[in-house]
């Protein structure tokens, strides 16, 4: 599918295109891409990047800019992002300030990137003292997304999207979170139909909180389930050796604990989420940091307003609120009762 | 003025603000507004980058997150760019993309500034292969123009922000070219009234324009009148050798002779505005640079479209198209007929 010149036909206008990828899916799909985008009529700079969570880093960003400007794009150039979240978020905050801003396309490539980062338009490169905290929203012109892609991604990386999916659910939609405990088995295992079918329903239960609220000024925080303490682990034990999606997971379980503790969440929903999470593979407890280190960590976070922490916290299966006014103490006890696991990666 | 906190206190809801200045503007204005904010009700945190074109990179945008980060600036901090042209764009960006966005206030303290790039939301860095090739549109919340803080603008300084007020009245209005010619004297001697006069029709006729076309995408574009030549004499002989108006001087003038070869203006008005332009003390003929090599950099310049650069041509004193026809050749012998003094600073 992705090789089908058709698809990119509609968005290539300009007939420039920057093809942004790294240099683990590159040889899986670029020349394939680069050959329709060609047929579509496009001429075609391919930039290729290093893997990893390092690359979305302002040096990588730079070789970025200094490869479009030797190859004279201007700002008729379409970027097309080629790749899991990372690329998505560097070449979507590249498009959005590359000559005060050019139109971009995500191919996602990984089940992380197809149901969550790619849609939406948040981009971002990470900064030494937090995640995500220069960037822009720039919506792209169009996410296509083909679960085949994801025939060739690491049961880890699976399961990390897998994190997100559940996500969507728990903030937005009991009947998902049923679909999901019922089918949990068949998309760990990777049958088309349900891949397909989670990363439709992801991607509309998201498109339509962000379209409601694109700049995050109210409602589209919700999404943030799981990731007040998700960034703050991620942050605490270096990029890179958590997963998101694994950070995500053990911030959802944490999260739904603190709602438990704020007495907006029963016990045994608290307990549903924890189990899916577990089922799904996904670490169910925090890495070993004090709660004094996560709390200070999620003060700098971007979702902090005026110092305050802001936690998505559950107030049913299905249904989610934000909440500025939680207990410091509150927080870092969850925290003390959760931190128990060694990095994802070591323990499986 | 600047000092009075009734002018910010309208747009600081958040009890938050970075005062990013550099070292030059910091001694002059920096305590009077730090006090001013903070009787509006705000936090301050001030930042003080280098001064100098220089400043406009990612080096010192990376100091300035990493000091907002560290006083825990979050997304609801408001910043505030005190300075010229560079500060304004410095700053603006950093504002664009500091946890995806927050907002700002200009306080333009150079006629330039004043006059041209604090109005619009132009915001950008420069990168080594060209100016203003990393930015972002975003608009400030208020600029507040005090022309008291002229009376400290070296003399060079105050005449390349004349190339802006000369650059807008023949762009768009012919009345205010004969003003200019009749009040240039004044206008240069710094008259108060005169000098506000100036900047509030410069900020009128800029402001009806981006109004109307935010993003550049078509009648925004004349304002560029006298750049394309302009940033390759910058990106030619380095930034800092020329200042920016200076550079766009000598580009209106190449500009009016391009537009009378093309056909366009007659022999008298482009006399007319080199005679203004010589008038203002400001170079009307480019540095010394092969007509190749200024095309080279023209054509990498963001206003080229498809490899075809893009000129602001006059076809009246007040009035101006956008062309992207026109022959190389053309422009080659407007080079070729110019090129002629050495850099401003040195030929005063």
């Amino acid at each position: 599918m992705l090789g089908d010149a058709g698809l990119y036909a509609p968005h290539l206008g300009s007939r420039r295109a920057a093809l942004i990828t790294n240099e683990v899916v590159a040889p899986l799909y670029l020349s394939r891409i680069e050959r329709a985008l060609a047929q579509a009529g496009a001429a075609v700079t391919p930039i290729i990047v290093a893997d990893g969570e390092q690359a979305k880093d302002w040096k990588t960003l730079e070789q970025v800019f200094d490869q479009l400007l030797a190859a004279r794009c201007g700002r008729d150039t379409v970027i097309v992002a080629l790749g899991g979240g990372v690329i998505g978020d560097l070449a979507g905050f590249a498009a959005a300030v590359y000559q005060r801003g050019v139109p971009f396309i995500q191919l996602p490539t990984t089940l992380l990137a197809q149901v969550d980062s790619s849609v939406g338009g948040k981009t971002a490169i990470n900064h030494a003292r937090g995640k995500n905290m220069v960037g822009a929203f720039h919506q792209p012109l169009a996410v296509i997304a083909d679960v085949a892609t994801l025939d060739s991604l690491p049961d880890r990386e699976l399961r990390a999207g897998v994190a997100e999916v559940i996500k969507h659910a728990l903030v937005l939609d009991p009947a998902f979170v049923d679909w999901l405990e019922a089918n949990l088995a068949r998309l760990l295992a990777r049958d088309r139909p349900t891949l397909e079918y989670a990363v439709r329903r992801s991607c509309e239960l998201k498109a339509g909180v962000v379209a409601a609220d694109e700049r995050e000024a109210g409602r589209r925080a919700i999404l943030n389930f799981g990731h007040t303490f998700g960034h703050a682990i991620e942050t605490g034990v270096g990029y890179g050796e958590w997963l998101h999606g694994e950070a995500v997971a053990a911030g959802m379980v944490m999260a739904a604990e603190l709602s438990v503790r704020a007495g907006l969440l029963t016990r045994a929903d608290a307990e549903r989420v924890r189990m899916l999470v577990a089922r799904a593979g996904l670490p169910a407890a925090g890495p070993v940091l004090s709660p004094e280190r996560m709390v200070e960590l999620m003060q700098v976070d971007k979702k902090a307003s005026g110092g305050r922490v802001r936690f998505v916290l559950l107030t049913a299966i299905g249904q989610a609120v934000l909440r500025g006014d939680i207990d410091v103490q509150m927080v870092q006890d969850v925290i003390a009762s959760s931190t128990a696991v060694a990095t994802p990666a070591a323990t499986r």
